[in-house]
């Protein structure tokens, strides 16, 4: 190939499928085996368009799906990092960003620009496009836990409280859900999914 | 949870996980197991992103993603259709007209419609949006066979000629990558991953 802008395009489409080798903690819904990043960012895009109404009036959804399909692809590099290891998290942001340098490095400059502006958006969290995406990003996996009997949540002995912070950006990115959302949590808890 | 179109949403939600059990014949680029439909439509919408400006200017980017993370769901009920099983094709639109009945019927009605219609979009190929789709969810398992030395190709003694046929929509839905397509499906052809 001469045209040197499509092979960029082309290494940095290969190089993402390696998203689909990361691990994520959640298990899929019949419990079977753990989910991959690539599947999960699938799911949560697929979320935005079934939950668009309950996101604020501001919120951009056609850039919230994009949003949602390119905010993990750090974690090629940087892995999935457990959201309740307190360890992991502390050098989460640096890894993170090594990872965007190189990964979003591979495409042509205007694709690399635009990729990073989204990603940034995310991790920063100041727009309503993004705290919609942060909202679903955290229902997602919560409904897995919950239709798996608890999951993660038993597995590693996780409590209310910590579901409680966990979820708190679903109040702000999707406000409507909020009431549905605690139910869920005081159901669960009751039903032994999560430690009181 | 007494908010009835929350429900039926949420039921919508956990259903489609199951699009990640279903097998396509494509190989992951390492060639270490076959990619699953909800990796596989992950893929191809990021790649809407890349190679949107190859696009005909008609075509609505954003519609095409959502596309691209629908058009497959069906494939929960219908299974996949290996692209170069003759038989298995004779009845595959009928299986995923019912398969699309039961789950998009999951959802409240407003949303039944909304992808319903962008399904339909997609199969019935007449549209910019739908053809560009189209060319990308040809391009990925393309580059994923080239990249596997023949994976798919090879296992089932496939022609450069059939998969001539198979990439002909890349010439409609996006013209500028033809030339490159082309020439690579010489080089694959050349280098004994395609047979003569």
């Amino acid at each position: 190939m001469q045209n040197n802008r499509l092979t960029q395009q082309i290494q940095f489409i290969l190089e993402i499928d390696k998203l689909k080798h990361i691990l994520r903690q959640t298990l899929l819904t019949d419990s079977s085996r753990r989910e991959n990043t690539a599947e999960h960012s699938w799911h949560i895009a697929m979320m935005a368009i079934i939950l668009s109404e309950y996101a604020s009036p501001e919120t951009d959804i056609s850039r919230a799906i994009k949003m949602l399909l390119i905010h993990d692809i750090v974690e090629i590099d940087a892995g999935d990092t457990f959201c309740y290891d307190i360890q992991a998290n502390l050098n989460k942001a640096q890894r993170e960003i090594e990872a965007a340098n190189r990964i979003f490095g591979l495409l042509p400059d205007d694709l690399e620009s635009e990729l990073r502006e989204i990603w940034e958006e995310f991790e920063q969290q100041n727009t309503p496009t993004a705290k919609f995406a942060a909202a679903l990003d955290r229902i997602q996996p919560f409904l897995h836990n919950g239709q798996t009997k608890g999951g993660t949540w038993r597995l590693h002995n996780i409590s209310r409280e910590q579901v409680m912070k966990r979820m708190a950006p679903v109040e702000e990115g999707t406000p409507e859900l909020w009431d549905a959302i605690q139910q869920m949590i005081n159901d669960f808890t009751e039903a032994g999914y999560l430690k009181a």
